[in-house]
This record gives C-alpha cells, sequence and structure tokens, in this order.
C-alpha cells in the first residue's frame, strides 16, 4: 500500500475514494495482525487468537507484541510497521491510549482495523477526546476502522473472529446465509450463542461499537452486494447518517430482505424529563417511517428478530399472508390460528376438493379444514399429504405443528416434509413445543435444514416477518 | 358408600349434595382401581400404572382386568365390583363401549373416575350418543366423573398420575404452587414437560377433556379452597356454564391469583363462514368481559401463559406498575425497558439520592439510571447493591438481566440476588438471554428456587402478569 503516501494526483484521488468505499478488506482479509497478541490465556487478545485458530483463518496471522519474539508457534513483531507485508486487518487489543500511540506511528501498511478496545466516547469527556484523535489518526493514516469499543467481526464466510469472548462462554454458529449489524457487542454475542444452540448458521456479524468511521451504512452496502449474505438483520440504536441510510437500504432491500429492530425506542430516561419527550418519541416515528419507506420489515423485539433470523435463513418472504396450519394436536392449531389473527395472517377455510381428496387420506377422526388436525392417530405420511393435498394455491405458507406424543409419528417425518418443502417452493415452518423429548424429535428438522419455533407465537412472528408484516 | 343405595332420606340427600359438590376423592384419593389394567407395556393402561407408581401414590391400587389374576405383582381383580373396599377414583382406560359396559354392571363402591378414553363426543353421531349415556349412567350411579377424552390428574400433593404418556415423553415437574386446569391433554402434557424441562414445579394438573361430569367450575372450587395451591391457571376453549364460572372465579380470584387463556377468540372456520362472524366474536368478548369483571388476569397466548406460571409460583401480585431494570449489558437493558413501555408497564427514573448512593458503590463506568447498567466490570454485589440502593419505595418489581461474559461474575450472584428478593417482599424476575454457557448459569437461579426468563419479552410478559396486566 505505498500508494496511500503523499502523492495525491487526480487518478490517485479517485482509486482511493473506491478503496475507501470497498470494505474488502474488511470481509475478504488475506493478511490478519493482532496487535497487543499476548500468550496469558487471560488476555483477551489471547481469545481472539484461539477464536482465528478456531474458525480455521487460513491467510497470513502476524502477532504484535514488543514483548515477545513467539507467541503459540508464530513469529511476533514490535510493531505492525516492522510486519513486511500489506496488512489487509490490524486487530487492535490493547488499551486505548496503546491504540493512539501506535497509529501515531508507522503504520502505512494497514489497510483495516478493528479497534475492539473500550475507554473511548463511551466513559466520558477524556474518551471523547480520545474517539476524536483516533478518527483524525484514522482519517491522516488512510486506515478504515471499525470500533472502538465493540466485538468486531464474526465471518464464516472468511473464516474470521475477531470476537474476545471465547466459544466456551459464547457458541459459534455454522455457516449460513443471515448476515447480522449491530452496534451493541453484547446483542451479537448473545444472538450468535442461540442461533448455535439452535443449530442456526450465519453468513458475517459485525459488532461496530462506536463506529468512530465505518457504520452501519458502510457495511449495509458491502452486504447488499455479499453473494454470501441472503438476508440482513440490523440491530439499531441510532443511524448516524440517516439520508445514506435511506439511500443504501433501499437499494439493498431491492436485492435481499433486510429486517431491522429499533431499540431505545422511548428512552424512559429521556421520557422522564418530560421536555424532551416529543423530541425523542419523534424520533421513532422517524426510524418507522424510513423502514415503511425502504421496505425495511421491522421486528417488535428480540424474540421477533430471533425468530426472523430463523425463517429468512430457510426461506424468501412471501406475496400474500394466507396461512395454512396442519397439527396432531387440536388445542395448539387453535391458539397458532389466535396468534396469526393477531398477527394480521389470514386463515382461510381449506378449498372443497382439498376436504374431499384429504378426507380419504387422513386418519379417520382429523379434522379437515384449517386448521387441520390429524389427531393421535397421525403417521409421518398424513403430514405429507395434509401439505400436498390443502396446500394448492390458497395458501402462502403453512405452519405444521407436531407434538410427539402420537405413538406412529417418527422423526423420519422430518425429512419428508423438508422435501415437500423443498419441491413446492413456499415457506413450511415447523413449530414444536415441549421438554427435552420434543426437542430431541425436533432437531430432526435441524439436521434436516429446516428452522424449528418453540411456541405457536414464535412459528406467527416468523410467518408475519415473511408475509412482511402486512397487517 | 353404601348409602349410596336406593334409600332417599331428606338426610341422605343433603349429604349427598355435599358429597356431590366436594370433589376430594379425586385429590386426596386413598384407593384407586386402575380399569383396563395389563403386564403389557405398550397399552396405554400400562403406563398409567408406571405414572402411578413413579410420582409414589401409597393409598390402594386395585388393577382390574377379567384377563388376569395378577399384574406387576398386585392381584388383579376381574371387575369394579368385585373390590371389596370403596374406590375413591376408578381409572378407565378401556375403549367408550366398554366404559358403558362396566358402568352398566355394580360400580356401587366407585366415588370418582376419570375417563381417558376417547371415543365419545368428539368422533361424532354415534360418540355424542354413547356420551349421553356415559352421563346418564354416571348420574344412576352417582359417580362423580372426569373426562372422557382426557389425561385425568397430575396430582403432586396427593401423588396421582393418571397420565398415559410415559415420563420419557413428558417429563413430569416436581412439587410446587401451581395448579393448571385445561380441557385439551395435549395442553397439559406441553405445559408439563416444558415446565419440569424449566425445573419449574406445579400443585395439581386437571385435563377434563369433554366434561360429560365434572367441569372447570367444580375443579375451580376445589381448588379455590385447596391450601396447596397458590396460584390458579385456566386454559379456555369453551366454559359451559357462565353464570357459575363468574361466581366461583368470583370468589377464587378474592383468595389467589387465577390467570386464564382463552383460545379460538376468532375461530377462523366460524369466521370463513361470514353469517357467524359477529356471534363468535361476540362470544370472546363475552369473556374478556368474564375476566375483566371477576379479576382474573387474562394472557394473550401460551408464551405469556408460561410466563405466568413461572411467575405466580414464586410471587404473588403487586399493586403498582412501576419496573426497576437491571444489567450488565446495555443493549438488553434498553430492550427489557422497550418491552416494559409496550406491555405498560412504567420505568420511572431513580431518586436522586439513590443515584448518588449508587455511583459510589458500582463499577467506574456503569450507568445510575434507570436501566442500571453495570457494564461488563460487574461483580457479583453490584447488582445486589443496586437492587438495595435503588429499589426503595419507588418501583414495585425488579427485572435483573444477567449476560454471563463479565469474568467476575459468578454463580454466587444467584443466592445473593435471592435473599434480596425474600427479604425485600417485592418480584425480582430473572432475565438471562443466550446459549448453552449462559443456561448452565442460569440454572444456578433455578436451583436457588428464582424463575428465570430467556428473552426480555418473556421477562416483562411475567412482570406485566404480576402487575395484573393495567394497561
Amino acid at each position: 500500500m505505498n500508494n496511500r503516501g503523499t502523492d495525491k494526483g487526480n487518478i490517485e484521488t479517485e482509486r482511493n475514494i473506491d478503496a475507501e468505499r470497498n470494505l474488502d478488506f474488511f470481509f475478504k482479509p488475506e493478511s490478519i495482525a493482532l496487535i497487543g497478541a499476548s500468550p496469558n490465556p487471560g488476555k483477551l487478545s489471547h481469545t481472539i487468537l484461539e477464536s482465528l485458530r478456531d474458525i480455521g483463518f487460513s491467510g497470513k496471522l502476524y502477532p504484535v507484541n514488543p514483548g515477545y519474539r513467539e507467541i503459540e508457534g508464530l513469529k511476533c513483531y514490535a510493531a505492525p510497521g516492522e510486519i513486511n507485508d500489506r496488512i489487509d486487518l490490524a486487530i487492535f487489543a490493547v488499551p486505548a491510549s496503546a491504540v493512539l500511540e501506535i497509529l501515531r506511528g508507522p503504520v502505512e501498511n494497514i489497510k483495516g482495523a478493528v479497534i475492539v478496545s473500550s475507554g473511548f466516547r463511551e466513559t466520558g469527556e477524556e474518551g471523547k477526546r480520545m474517539e476524536a484523535e483516533l478518527k483524525s489518526l484514522l482519517k491522516e493514516k488512510r486506515i478504515r476502522a471499525i470500533g472502538p469499543n465493540c466485538l468486531g467481526i464474526y465471518d464464516t464466510v472468511s473464516k474470521v473472529d475477531t470476537f474476545f469472548i471465547g466459544s466456551d462462554k459464547v457458541e459459534r454458529p455454522v455457516r449460513d446465509g443471515i448476515s447480522v449489524l449491530t452496534q451493541s457487542g453484547s446483542f451479537a454475542a448473545m444472538i450468535m450463542d442461540e442461533m448455535a444452540n439452535e443449530g442456526i448458521g450465519v453468513a458475517r456479524v459485525v459488532s461496530y461499537g462506536n463506529k468512530a468511521d465505518v457504520d452501519e451504512n458502510d457495511c449495509l452496502e458491502f452486504l447488499s452486494e455479499d453473494g454470501a449474505t441472503k438476508a440482513v438483520v440490523l440491530y439499531i440504536e441510532a443511524v448516524g447518517d440517516g439520508r445514506r441510510f435511506l439511500d443504501v437500504a433501499s437499494r439493498c432491500v431491492k436485492k435481499k430482505p433486510v429486517v431491522a429492530l429499533k431499540v431505545g425506542k422511548r428512552e424512559p430516561g429521556a421520557r422522564a424529563a418530560s421536555s424532551h419527550t416529543g423530541a425523542v418519541s419523534g424520533m421513532y416515528e422517524a426510524y418507522e417511517a424510513a423502514f415503511r419507506k425502504t421496505g425495511i420489515i421491522e421486528v417488535a423485539g428480540y424474540e421477533e428478530l430471533k425468530d426472523a433470523c430463523k425463517a429468512l435463513n430457510r426461506y424468501s418472504p412471501v406475496s400474500g399472508k394466507r396461512a395454512l396450519i396442519i397439527t396432531d394436536g387440536g388445542g395448539i392449531g387453535i391458539s397458532i390460528a389466535d396468534a396469526c389473527e393477531e398477527a394480521g395472517l389470514e386463515v382461510p377455510e381449506l378449498p372443497e376438493e382439498a376436504v374431499l381428496r384429504l378426507k380419504e387420506k387422513l386418519p379417520p377422526f382429523a379434522s379437515v379444514r384449517n386448521p387441520i388436525d390429524l389427531t393421535g392417530s397421525v403417521r409421518d405420511e398424513h403430514y405429507v399429504a395434509a401439505l400436498r393435498e390443502a396446500f394448492g394455491e390458497r395458501f402462502d405458507l403453512a405452519i405444521v405443528s407436531l407434538l410427539w406424543g402420537p405413538p406412529l409419528l417418527s422423526e423420519g417425518v422430518a425429512e419428508k416434509i423438508r422435501d415437500f418443502a423443498d419441491n413446492s417452493g413456499k415457506p413450511v415452518l415447523i413449530c414444536s413445543p415441549g421438554g427435552k423429548f420434543s426437542r430431541k424429535m425436533a432437531s430432526a428438522f435441524t439436521a434436516a435444514g429446516m428452522p424449528v419455533f418453540f411456541t405457536p407465537e414464535s412459528a406467527v412472528r416468523a410467518a408475519a416477518v415473511l408475509c412482511g408484516r402486512k397487517k
């Protein structure tokens, strides 16, 4: 990156603008420097080294720490400037003051930085001053940076993991299609942990913290063009550049679904000071308007966000909102139908012809309406028969609920339903409430690549997201 | 029970009315007959025998089946009339037609029956006829009955378990204070399984199915006077005798909280037939009015019902709706505050004095407002300090959210918070989202006897139930 020097001819400037917009080095790094690397397992930087190795980062890895000549079998450098290579990603895992000190030195070979360190803006006046200096140093040295005060990047595509929380505490999800953008590191950790725990994968997760440089808009722009990202999930405390957000989000929504959770809707602290109420609640309304305008699917809270991740990982949104409900226990079918009504989905009756066809194929006392109740006499193939005969043109998606009490029901039903869903091209959402035995049986669906929801409301929230929450 | 004969003098009649209202024999049986008992592990009746033994029923147990002389070490009788003892509870686990045949014979020694058999009203015209005969036989023989088409009784107090689903499929909860009444057997099984899975207990669960005789009103009347029941949960498809329900429920609510989930609010089938719409939706409004009038806390769905069970098992309702929120991760505190606002709870600011006292006791960068954010520097005692200094008179309950990333936070925090909650007399609800590690850490709270909620919304739903959902 010697072309980053003082020469500022026209061509060079254009190239720089391109480089500044292109964040590939964050998401396809060939070389990573870990600044503040340590052989001490108690240090955050050691956890990051482990995270990078566990995920299987295959590029060049350069530990940086003047106190060591070697760490975990890798040659250790005293400073980034001593590394005779371009550094796509420098992870700063040193105290805030040391971040500034290192950036004041020779760092011309660094393209991108992830600054996990806290101690900046979030800590008060002195921190604000330091963050201002950080910003000006980044600009001066032409380094794009994520952070500070963040967890950085968890990326199953390029196999990068800068999270300083070990996988013993926060499990890592496998590779799949959802990418998550969030200011909050604790949110990033929480959703990753829960998704991993349920066997659901992600593409890229970015916790960008104080966003001294790279913000949600930069990341969203990248993800919009990213082939590995099937859908984007935004956890938003506040958007900095609203105008650009409208632009970038509108363009992204044309390519893939974008889901957003806005938190701090009516900030209790501000609300208490009554003079601020109008301003704050007006602000939330501005977010709502932006979501509507851009076509972002807004979710109401954490549960719905998680449900959205599970649904969009597997299915694309649909154009209608008519739900077919199939179950083997009457009560739960009614609960699902109630929840559909609450969520603004429709639960239309089955077509006459379908009823006639189904009466021949289902158990004798099955209730052949919507919801379809296959009763405790259900066998695996009844679920498929009900889907095949009833789905037709009348429904946009199906919610299939399984209680595992019926003796003739087996785990084999998962692959049968999965095959039907694959062929139909319409979303089939699985609802399987219950305890240990039910979870074990339901894991057959996860193994078959289908998302499983554990309450009627959860399955219906997912369905509502797929229907674009057209209430 | 020879006084049940043909002698119908005045005194006898009064005694019978008393006996008919008093359902003690269902909930404190000294003798149980299992009609249709079988040594074959594939039979439902065999599962019931196992259920009764597993729970540790200590009264007399009489298997009844003309085909055997002994089952599992117990003397087997050809018919209930051959048992030379009063039978408090006869569990009928035989086909519908056999139930009628047995009831036509000598059954004078039976006081109460649990008829788990299906094949009655729920199966069509012939079933309706059989259920009518069942009703008249029960009346004629003066037998009170739960069912048919039900799971019957799971009772941790009297140690009775008539459920024909093994504990390998549906885990059994330990003893605690919630009692559940439900028509739906699948709902009974589902909620028991989930509660057991989360380490939460119950007092008595009754799945009453077709309620040919005993209905929700009879059971509610019993639970209202039942010392072992701290709170009652109703899962309602339809109430038969509305007037009596208003009376019984009003009286029960004066003694203990009653929570209800009404399902089939706007029955999709009926709604599709547009002529029925008004009637059906009017019916739901009648239920809503009844809940309001009696003081029953209505919950919106299954998730809220489960949250209510967890909260009411440990805490009594409060008179206000002001929530104190304490967390160690900013993002989740904001989500909880948002959810409180949605649910109609208040999140008032901390009193000035509390802020001053707390600034001395909490980590340097803690956010001392409501929500209180103890940050990643949190130690166990900070949670207790925050509760002690902030709770005061201003708040009705606290939601304490723990993310388990902070290195100085330990499982010991659970007993410290539990002790505080015990002394304060106010509800403290724990919110602990995340995957395996978080669940493991959070189990310290369950072990300490505190309910744990796994999402912000779930904790807030529980809080709203304790506040009587005064929106």
